[in-house]
């Protein structure tokens, strides 16, 4: 057995079709994101701007994040020592369990070591509990919510992106009586578009279903708190478990569901990646906590956030560049072809020091390969004009299409 | 459809066995491990000691780990800000993978956020690398692994908990071209026994199979560098893949597997786990790093750790308690039923202060229910004696057995 051999296959296959992935080694340095050194393979360093981060609101950077970190660290020390149920429960936990419950105004939180895990362990879990249960995914989910949905081989059935009818017909077609739940998300994090939240409850409400809601690219920076998509909607209590991330927006690592008390106990008891991994750290418990509080009463910064994106947008869309606009803060320019994406990426970083990953198959369709940047309130009018320009350059020199395939 | 109805009837079966685990609010204080405060449900609270954490050698609060947290906080912020692939690879996380590499002697090595994601990411992934490939699984394997075999439905053997008969049974009963791959730990957890490591390579190498190492409880305490169990067999080259955990002896947080470059780099460019995730924050790494280092050079916690273990079997056993003895740090006693085990551990912290949580099913088999201690270089004359004479009273208490069930 030539396992070697197996290894080059697997990887020449990634080389060849242009979406091997290689790691761009960045050091952000507090106070000065969304500026950074790129250490290039050679050893030798530039400054970049960070245009792909997920850190969306800035927030990694926050004195009332950064302090509370430093501070549990003082008190507690470094790690938890333990699992949830092994020693590894801290007054840092339940009160982030807490304050998240607050937030999404639920009996409830559960905290996992992030919101890929909380979906994985939850989505598969929910079998165990209901049995029979019918889990309606969309296409479009992340690959978190499909891998949970996976797992354990129960009964799922996938929807067509937000789309109603498709989802109702499938209903219809299912045993009245099953159990059933409809997964999905509030905002696409490939294309930044919304999920009709309100009329899936009224879908779920007809057939008896449960609605899992990820908010991952929501929490933080919509709704008058910070609650996501439902909130700003008003259709929180709708929705059954919503799950939400501590990495992105709050800046910080961890994930969560929020629910009933009831649901996260039974969660909390049966599922294989809650129970058998040691908890987050006190002091990551402790900056996302004061991340998350700080952002349900602060509303410059979910302000700025918008007016970055919507400038960003009109910017490019009067370069006439493919950009797909659903109106979030998430702006997406189409290349639709993994070579040419990563070309564009290449020269953008070493020509113009911006940074903007590639993104290709699996995490869009083949065909959709983009440049996805993530404006914030720390990119400023400087940044933005290189950018802009940058692009309207690189658009010229590459003989590109404008707006061919915009969205 | 009355889902709360089976949420109860999921929550009400673990209350009538006895296993509905109640989670103990812990407050460590740096500098004071194993001593802590327990906020009680009602709020107030009382000073105990921790007996069952896994924070082995109290790296957690170990001043040259503490200092690189601060440190990397100060330079750089809070989270990473991304996937590895988008913006979250930064030195840190580049240092800590070669200094795990250089740790086992790998060329390479592949961070995740815990060991949990790292044994289910790998163990799900290899079977798109290898296809047909065949997962050899010891019985008692942890969670995370079971969680990883199954998963993708590949095929998978069961062999007896090292039991190399069975397996070579399994193994020879096999397709000898099917690629294979045995899958085992170092140190069991639960008992604190080990696995024939030297001979399992054997019959990897006979079958012409694969070997998958979880390191999870040895790395930092076996072995010259704290590679393990085995470095310390110096068997480390004849495994293909280590798993570790960099939460329990490193006192942090975060997983790894070392392999070879091709290896990494394919689980790194296939495994979901991997790719879709938020990595972790800079200064999580950079305390782990500062662990693993510190650890592959001083001797005297991992010599001291081992002596306060001796000692505490001795003292134990002395007493006729039934614990479980494989010559490693880990202390079991077994009790043998979930009702009294949760008894005694109730006991122990509202009566004497000192914690230790009851290990129930599926932590461990039905009927082998038991206390947990883990000693460690924190644990003083005065905090073994006051455990061994809580153990001794509550036993002539409880008129439990002594020595039956010891292994
Ligand atoms: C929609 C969605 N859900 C879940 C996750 C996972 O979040 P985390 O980074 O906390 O694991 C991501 C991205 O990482 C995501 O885009
Ligand atoms: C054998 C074993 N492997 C893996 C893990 C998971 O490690 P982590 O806590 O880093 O997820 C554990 C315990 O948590 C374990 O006991």
């Amino acid at each position: 057995m030539n396992y070697d051999a197996h290894l080059d296959q697997a990887l020449n296959r990634l080389h060849e079709e242009g979406r091997y992935r290689t790691f761009i080694d960045i050091e952000r340095t507090k106070g000065q994101y969304p500026h950074a050194v790129w250490r290039k393979p050679d050893g030798s360093e530039a400054p970049v701007t960070v245009w792909c981060g997920n850190d969306y609101l800035g927030m990694g950077q926050h004195p009332v994040v950064l302090e509370a970190m430093h501070e549990a660290i003082d008190a507690t020390g470094a790690g938890s020592g333990g699992t949830r149920n092994i020693s590894g429960t801290t007054v840092y936990h339940n009160r982030l369990e807490a304050c998240l419950a607050d937030l999404h105004q639920k009996e409830s939180a559960l905290l996992f070591t992030s919101a890929y895990i909380a979906n994985d362990a939850t989505l598969s879990t929910l079998p165990k509990l209901f049995p029979g249960l019918i889990i309606y995914s969309d296409a479009l989910n992340h690959a978190s919510m499909i891998e949970g949905v996976r797992r354990n081989g129960g009964a799922k059935r996938i929807f067509r992106h937000n789309d109603l009818d498709h989802l109702r017909e499938l209903m219809a077609a299912d045993d009245p009586d099953a159990p059933k739940l409809i997964a999905f998300e509030s905002i696409y994090s490939m294309d930044g578009d919304i999920a009709p939240i309100s009329e899936l409850c009224d879908l779920a409400d007809e057939f008896g279903a449960l609605t899992y809601l990820d908010e991952v690219h929501a929490v933080g920076m919509y709704g008058p708190r910070g609650g996501g998509i439902a909130e700003r909607d008003g259709v929180m209590d709708r929705i059954d478990i919503i799950n939400g991330t501590l990495a992105k927006a709050y800046g910080v690592m961890g994930g969560y569901i929020a629910a009933s008390a009831k649901m996260c106990d039974a969660i909390r008891s049966y599922a294989p990646g809650f129970i058998f991994t040691t908890s987050i750290p006190p002091a990551v418990a402790a900056g996302a906590c004061a991340s998350v509080e700080f952002l349900k009463t602060d509303q410059e910064l979910r302000a700025k956030h918008q007016t970055q994106a919507s400038i960003l947008k009109l910017r490019l869309k009067g370069l006439g560049l493919p950009i797909v606009d659903h109106g979030t803060h998430i702006v997406p320019v189409i290349v639709g072809d993994p070579i040419h994406t990563k070309k564009l990426s290449d020269m953008l970083l070493s020509e113009y020091g911006i940074y903007v990953q590639p993104i290709n198959f699996p995490t869009v369709p083949r065909g959709t390969e983009r440049l996805r940047f993530t404006p914030s309130p720390v990119h400023g009018p400087s940044e933005m004009d290189a950018l802009v320009s940058a692009l309207d350059n690189l658009w010229s020199h590459c003989a590109l299409n404008r707006a061919e395939l915009a969205g």
